[in-house]
């Protein structure tokens, strides 16, 4: 690190930071950006620093957004009465880019976990659980992960909210589309087999 | 893309434009950077954009730096009469970090390649021969690449130089350490043969 003058060592160091970022990658990206055209180094530069100055919690529904409706909230077209939860932001991104859906999200912000203290109160669940309460809701779908938390949280906002008169649906498990059986899970493959369907 | 706002859509943008960046890792990163500290992104920010501004040619050796002579070049300890000739700035670090020269370098910046139309006036060999004419060199070792352009190049400036009397050497070719032999290539195995050396 030494060999490289000092304003570039600093970027490689910031570079470095960033996650499935190494250090030879850094050092290649570093040397990429001292060779681009000045205007993109600068473009990337300043979008990074107003990343986060523009960017909150949409209001309703606690996705990023830099309004304070997300574009998915304020889209008439979209049907308010039917509701995905998610994990996070990307977990939403790629329901989105799945095309499959027409309601609207509810973002954890998280997942339940006791191991790492993460409670009922660490996340929104309570937000959720106010939506429902003022009715208008038919169906709540629960898309958080097959990992254990995923499952965990799915099972505890259910019994949440088998109180209120809304249906609750989970996402299907089962055998990824394109994908060969003999490289599929045990659990994945049980799953599958249990939820076998008609054809 | 549409998913994300845009002050994050951008940012997206600028990263998958970088090299070995494709579009999941730039919203990874771009997911990063949201949940990271301000003071680290800005700092990241700040430093891409300083990085140009401060970053020039060594006017020795033309290595990147951010004074008139490089770290290098400035070194009252370094051997000003053994000159590692090298590609470019990234091969240059590699033999500072072998720690197994002491001299200064000559950065070409670029190989000889007739296919891209990048002739001997292109990269930096006149300014190598100004170097040697003004006599105090003993040695030159040209360590550029084992590949066509680097071979090419380095007999090209072998040439250029055997009108002086310096010592011309090329760095040496044969199996890398920690190299099983099956593993390594024909032309590599020949080379390793033919520089067989007494034990």
């Amino acid at each position: 690190m030494n060999h490289y003058p000092s304003s570039i060592r600093k970027v490689i160091n910031n570079l470095n930071k960033l996650p499935g970022i190494g250090l030879k990658t850094a050092e290649r990206l570093a040397m990429h950006l001292l060779s681009a055209p000045e205007s993109e180094v600068l473009e990337l530069s300043r979008n990074i620093g107003e990343l986060k100055k523009t960017i909150r919690l949409c209001s309703q529904c606690f996705a990023l957004t830099d309004s304070d409706l997300c574009r998915i909230c304020s889209n008439p077209s979209r049907d308010n009465a039917l509701i995905c939860v998610v994990e996070n932001q990307a977990d939403m991104v790629a329901v989105e880019k799945s095309g499959a859906f027409t309601g609207v999200y509810h973002i954890l912000q998280g997942l339940l976990s006791p191991m790492d203290n993460v409670g009922p109160d660490d996340i929104r669940i309570k937000e959720l659980l106010t939506k429902i309460e003022k009715g208008n809701v038919r169906e709540v779908v629960i898309a958080t992960g097959t990992n254990v938390e995923g499952e965990a949280t799915a099972s505890y906002i259910s019994d949440c909210l088998n109180r209120f008169t809304v249906n609750i649906t989970r996402i299907a498990s089962g055998v990824p589309m394109g994908g060969e059986l003999k490289y599929v899970d045990q659990v994945t493959l049980k799953k599958a087999m249990e939820a076998r369907h008609a054809l």
